[in-house]
C-alpha cells in the first residue's frame, strides 16, 4: 500500500514522542512491504517562532495533500501565563481541525491489563472497562464568536450547535456502537443549556434509526461522576466538544495515564492522529515522556485511515508485550514497588519496535 | 439566637432528605436554646404543578425575608426526556440563585475517615484529602443569552463573564485559603476561551493582594484528571459556574458518595444551603436516600450564616459517630462485606439525631 503521511511534531514533548510514532510506521512499512512516504511541518509555538503563524499556509497545504497526519502536541507556558497574548499555539490546532473538517474525535479508552494497578481507581472498578468516546470537534464554544469589551472588563464565547453537526457525529457514533456492545450514552447539560437541548433532541431523533442500539442520556455533571464510580457501564459515549475535552482527560485515569491514550480525528477527508496528552513542558527534553500514546496513535492511523487491521494489531501487541515484560515509563510506574523496570522515552520506543 | 429559616424541599428525594436537615436544626435549637422558626415554600416541578411557575413570587418573597434557606433538590424525568418543554424545574433554582445574589457556591469535600473505602478511588490516594471548592454561581453560560433559530436547527448559549463577578468570588476564595493551607488553584480553559482569559487575568491581579497564598492555574481538562489522580494536591479550588458544576460532582467520589456532600451558596444577603445531589427520581419514596448531606447542609448553615461553630460541630460529630458505629445508607455501604448495618433514610435520620 502506498501512502503519504505528514508528521507534525509541534511543541514540548511533541517531537520526542512523535519520533516513535513515526518510527513505528516505518517499521510496519518495512515489515509488511508498504510504501509509506513522510513529510514534516510546523504547528503551534514552534510555528509562531518560525513564521509568526501557529498554522502556516504551507502546513495546511501539506496536510490537505497527505493521506493521514501524525501529530504531537501544542502549547507553551509563556501563553498560559499571559492570557492577553493574541497569537496562541492552540489556534493552530483548532484551525487545522476546522479546515480539514475533522468533526469526530474518537478516543478509545483502552485498558491494558498490565496497567490495572497504575490507576488511582481501584482495579475491581476498572477491570473490563472498554469505552469509545466520540467527541464533537469543530463546533461548540471552541468555535463560536468570542468578544471582549472595549474596556476589557467583559468577555464572552458563544456556545453554539447546528443540527447537522450533531447528526453527522451521531451517525458515526451509532455505527460504532453497532460494531461494539450496542450501547450509546449521549452526554449534555440539557437541563440548563439550549445548545444541549438541540443536542438531545437530535440524538433522540437519530436514535430511532438505530433501534438495535440502546440509547441513554446523561448530564455532564453526573457523567463526570459516573465515569469514576462505575466506568464499566459505558460503551460508546457521544458528547460535545467542551464536555468531551473534560471527560476524556478524566477518563485517562482509567488507562493509568494520559501517556497511554491515542485519539483519531476524522471527518470527510484526511485523518489526524495524536496522543491525548499535551505538550507537558515540565518534562520536555528530559527523556521522561511516554512514547506509547504516539505509537498507539500510529496504530489507530493504520486501522482507521488505511484499513490495515493486522498491522495495527502488531503495534498494539508490541506495546502489550513490553508492559507484560514489566517495562514502564515514569508515568505508569508504580513507585510503591520495584517490580518494574523504568525506562526513558528513547529506550521504551526502541523496545516496542524490537 | 433568634432566626427564621425557610425550608424548600423541592422535587424527588428533596422532601425525604430535607425533613432530616430541618429536624437537625430543630434539635440544635432545643439543645442550645435557640429560637429557630420555620416556614416552607415550593420550587421546581412541584411548584410548576401547583402554580405553573418553577419559582412562585410567594417563594421568592419568603426567601428574601428569611435568615437562611434549607433546600432539597429540583428536577423531573419528564423534562429531561422532553427537551422542548419551555417551563422547567431547574429555572426555579437558577432564578433564586440570581435573585438572591448567591454568587459564591462553597462545596467542601469532607472525607470521613470511615468512608475511605466507600470510594471507587484507592484509599491511599484519598487519605488526607480536604478540598474547598468555590464555584461561581450567577454568571457563565448558565445565565448568558440563549437563542434558538426560527427553524429550530441552531441553538446557542452565551458564556460570559464580567470582571467584577470574578473579583468578588476570588476575594472570598482567597480569604478562605488564608484560613486553610494557603493554596488556591484557579481552574479555567484560558488556552481556548476568551471568558477564561478574563478569568485568569483577573485572578492573577487579585493574587497580588494575597502574596501569602500560593496561586496556581490549571486547565479544566487537566483539573478533571488531577482531581482523581492526586486529590491531595488541592486546597481551595476556584472556578466558574459550569466547570464547578462538573468538577464538584466528580469530586463527590472522593467523599464516597454524592449523598454525603453539602453546599452553601452565599453572596450579599440570605444564605442558601443544599446537598449537592440531585432529585434522584429512581429512588424517590423508597426510603433509600441518604439524609446525611441535608444534615451536613444544616451544619453549614449554622456555621456560615449564623456563626454557630459549636452547634455545627455537634452535627458533624453526630454524623461521624454514626458512621464509626458502622451504620450506612445504601449509597455508602460496601456490598462486598457485611460489616455494615445498612439503614433506610428514616432510620439513619433518627439515629444521627439521637
Ligand atoms: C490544546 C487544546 C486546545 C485541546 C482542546 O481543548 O481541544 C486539547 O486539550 C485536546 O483535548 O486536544
Ligand atoms: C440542577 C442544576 C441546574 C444544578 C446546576 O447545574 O447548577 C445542579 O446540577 C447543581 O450543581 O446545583
Amino acid at each position: 500500500m502506498k501512502k503519504h503521511i505528514l508528521v507534525i511534531p509541534g511543541d514540548g514533548i511533541g517531537p520526542e514522542v512523535t519520533q516513535w510514532g513515526k518510527a513505528a510506521l516505518e517499521h510496519i512499512a518495512a515489515t509488511y512491504d508498504h510504501d509509506f512516504t513522510f513529510d514534516e511541518a510546523l504547528m503551534g509555538h514552534v510555528a509562531i517562532e518560525a513564521t509568526g503563524n501557529p498554522l502556516p499556509d504551507e502546513t495546511l497545504e501539506k496536510a490537505k495533500k497527505s493521506d493521514a497526519i501524525l501529530f504531537g502536541a501544542v502549547g507553551h507556558a509563556k501563553y498560559d501565563n499571559d492570557p492577553s497574548l493574541k497569537v496562541r499555539p492552540e489556534q493552530g490546532l483548532l484551525k487545522i481541525r476546522k479546515e480539514l473538517g475533522l468533526y469526530a474525535n474518537l478516543r478509545p479508552i483502552l485498558l491494558f491489563d498490565e496497567l490495572l494497578h497504575a490507576s488511582s481507581i481501584k482495579p475491581a472498578i476498572l477491570k473490563g472497562t472498554d469505552i469509545l468516546f466520540f467527541r464533537e470537534l469543530t463546533g461548540d464554544v471552541y468555535f463560536g464568536e468570542k468578544t471582549r469589551s472595549e474596556d476589557r472588563t467583559t468577555a464572552s464565547d458563544l456556545m453554539i450547535y447546528h443540527k447537522y453537526e450533531v447528526e453527522r457525529i451521531a451517525h458515526k457514533a451509532y455505527a460504532a456502537a453497532r460494531q461494539r456492545r450496542g450501547k450509546l450514552c449521549s452526554v449534555d447539560k440539557a437541563n440548563v443549556l439550549e445548545s444541549s437541548r438541540l443536542w438531545r433532541e437530535t440524538v433522540q431523533e437519530i436514535a430511532k434509526q438505530y433501534p438495535d442500539v440502546e440509547t441513554t442520556h446523561m448530564f455532564i455533571d453526573n457523567a463526570a461522576m459516573q465515569l469514576i464510580k462505575d466506568p464499566k457501564q459505558f460503551d460508546v459515549v457521544l458528547t460535545a466538544n467542551l464536555f468531551g475535552d473534560i471527560l476524556t482527560d478524566e477518563a485517562s485515569q482509567i488507562a493509568g495515564s494520559m501517556g497511554m491514550l491515542a485519539s483519531a480525528s476524522v471527518g470527510d477527508g484526511t485523518g489526524f492522529f495524536e496522543p491525548i496528552h499535551g505538550s507537558a513542558h515540565d518534562i520536555t527534553g528530559k527523556d521522561l515522556a511516554n512514547p506509547l500514546a504516539s505509537i498507539l496513535s500510529a496504530a489507530l492511523m493504520l486501522e482507521i485511515s488505511f484499513g490495515l487491521k493486522e498491522e495495527a494489531k502488531t503495534l498494539v501487541d508490541a506495546v502489550d508485550r513490553v508492559l507484560k515484560e514489566g517495562f514502564r515509563t515514569n508515568d505508569i510506574a508504580d513507585s510503591t514497588t520495584n517490580r518494574y523496570k523504568v525506562l526513558g522515552t528513547q529506550e521504551m520506543g526502541k523496545l516496542v519496535l524490537k
